[in-house]
């Protein structure tokens, strides 16, 4: 082992600069049609002007008798002045019989008021007698008469490119009759696990061999950053099958992310295997966090590559404080900000003095106080990830948190 | 009309009694096996116990040497103990030499400890000649060795019955070498609107139609409530294709929900459909809520059927109140206790007197407080319900909230 290798090993970069260098990254977003039945959650890739008018005819706003207003000009309780009834409208007709001077037309709520009508009178203030209608109160034009556009207006900009798509924002689209808008993809993203002891579940468990868990972990989350994710199964330790494994990634997909396998032997075959892969845009081989040293990052043209470490809780942490932002900014989608609670320590918690420490934590409710206690996170163990609701996070410069301190747990 | 007719009409039940009435019905759950890469926040249908013990061999925790720890008792600097190097194991390996009196096997983290090791001594105590392995420390019995069944013991309760699966859940299940997992199945629920005037999106925009809104809403909030939506398009405003749409939904589905055309004409045709259906459980035609008052709700042999009103946020208001809560407690979901926050009334809020107001508000951040501004829901606009953030509920005994009252705002 050379002296150099040993060098990029053990170089651990800080949380702040790695974020910074993804962020430099240029993102080359794409775009798609898709139908607004599948559009929620999803972003606008573009600005949306509404092609009509809603409602886009005169629309009765309550049941009653579409009139002229001024033929009821006059009328009251005790000299009701009397239209002819032309006939009827219900909702959903096409056209009614037109309004002619000392004429009406019995009308339902939303519907098309009929040509020569400017007005309704409300059912509550007429009587019908045969084919004539007392009207006991005037209206004056427009009175319960919707108009056209008046919820929103032909070409008017409805939706901004760049909103993340509510449920009321689908209905404000299917208002307008459209049946697809134009939304930015999904980041393609590869998830693959790496080492030798890795086999994948439902396959025989043989001696030496456990099964994945990061692949399923990972690929889920993936999901819930606005990503697509593509199961690559596992990949062997071995710099070739890694090699091969990331220029899939970079020709199929946006993003690549594996876990394991970054600390094996001596050290350099993550290294070595990305420098043949091609030019990096950057390496970082290693981070100043805590679960998370082992992490190598980089790009090619513009592509991210992670390497998460192996163990599941470490994994799920580094995702969550480094890949999960990338892949959000990737499909458009604004920064989660973590709920949060504050907490009492249950018990001192010890971390590593340099290093950027996440500590997970199990939440217990005691009277009015919520406690935390730590989780341990330095083995292969799942079930203590499980157990715990969210995490501590504490700066580098300190070492150990007292029982009793209030801190913040950030939740899961 | 005949004056009972008009009695069911006007008839309004009081929100605790609808949902006391909707909690009576038995529900039957059913249940189905998908993989696990699909069961995020799915529930367990049965506790879940795990078929092996994890890790189900004993592994290294450390790089270094796997040893019988009595062969390195007495071991110091100055005086190492020196075994006979016999082979090595690397991780994911079946098996390496056995371990001899006097012997040692190289080995690397979490691969297999060889037969007649019981402990393994880290590389940074010990240096490797030829081969032989000085060894600087003693070590004791299963030091640096993770035990069979450390995290997970086979046969122990892993998850319980009703969990909804996490993501760190998942994770567990994965550690197990499962790939299928038991969970309640999504109640089915068919989703339509009435009336004549409703249009699909898409479709030609005749005079005196409008394109449909809530089956795009109501699908995609069934989705969020844990159903799994069967859309069914727009239903004619008539008692028989009524009849018709209901038996289909009794006969495929496990819910229906029908919204539009319910206070239609005389008012009649809606509870005179849901009798000829067959003989209904109980019947609700009326809600004192605002918005929402004729909403219908029966059920027939347990499956309950949702008549929500044609105005848009009318509709999504009564679904969140109604109808959300019985798709959770048919999915075996967890009622969502709304996100809320304290405002201050930026305007009056006038409400009807005797019904229980759910009034959407608009929110404004101003300087250090946030002012919400009541949005009109008696209309077909949609774009109102899209700029709205939440609601307020205000009680029947109360006529109006004054500008400046401090209400509590629940966030959409």
């Amino acid at each position: 082992m050379s002296k150099e290798t040993q060098k990029s090993f053990y170089t651990t970069t800080p949380l702040q600069e790695v974020l910074r260098e993804l962020s430099k990254i240029g993102i080359k977003r794409k775009t798609e049609k898709i139908n607004i039945n599948e559009a929620f959650g999803r972003v606008l890739a573009e600005d949306f002007f509404s092609p009509i008018n809603v409602p886009h005819f005169k629309r009765a706003a309550k049941d009653g008798y579409a009139v002229n207003a001024s033929d009821t000009f006059g009328a009251e309780e005790e000299e009701p002045k009397i239209l002819k009834l032309l006939g009827e409208i219900r909702a959903g007709g096409k056209s009614g019989p037109p309004i002619v001077e000392g004429g009406c037309v019995k009308i339902a709520t939303g519907a098309l008021i009929p040509e020569g009508g400017d007005a309704v009178v409300m059912v509550e203030y007429t009587e019908e007698e045969e084919n004539q209608v007392l009207i006991y109160r005037p209206v004056s034009p427009e009175e319960n008469v919707i108009k056209i556009g008046k919820d929103i207006k032909e070409k008017q900009k409805i939706l901004s490119k760049e909103t993340v798509l509510k449920i009321q924002d689908l209905g404000v689209l299917s208002a307008t009759g459209v049946t697809e808008v134009k939304v930015y993809s999904k980041p393609q993203v590869t998830v693959a696990s790496t080492g030798d002891e890795i086999i994948s579940s439902g396959a025989d468990l043989e001696l030496g061999k456990i099964y994945d868990i990061n692949s399923i972990t990972i690929t889920q989350a993936v999901r819930q950053s606005g990503g697509e994710p593509i199961y690559r199964g596992v990949v062997p330790d071995d710099k070739d099958d890694l090699v091969r494994a990331i220029r899939y990634s970079l020709e199929n997909a946006d993003i690549a992310l594996f876990s394991g396998g970054t600390s094996k032997g001596p050290g350099d075959t993550v290294p070595t295997a990305l420098r043949e892969v091609g030019k990096p845009d950057f390496l970082i081989h290693g981070v100043s966090i805590k679960p998370g040293k082992p992490t190598a990052i980089t790009a090619y043209d513009g592509k991210p590559v992670f390497m998460l470490p192996g163990y599941p809780t470490s994994a799920l942490m580094v995702y969550y404080t480094i890949v999960d932002p990338q892949i959000r900014r990737w499909a458009g989608l604004p920064l989660t900000s973590r709920p949060r609670v504050k907490a009492m320590t249950g018990k001192r918690i010890y971390t590593e003095r340099g290093r950027l420490n996440f500590q997970p934590v199990r939440l217990e409710h005691e009277k009015e106080e919520i406690r935390a206690y730590p989780v341990p996170t330095g083995s292969e163990a799942i079930t203590t990830l499980a157990s715990s609701q969210g995490y501590v996070e504490i700066k580098p410069e300190i070492q150990f948190v007292e029982e009793g301190e209030e801190v913040t747990v950030y939740l899961f």
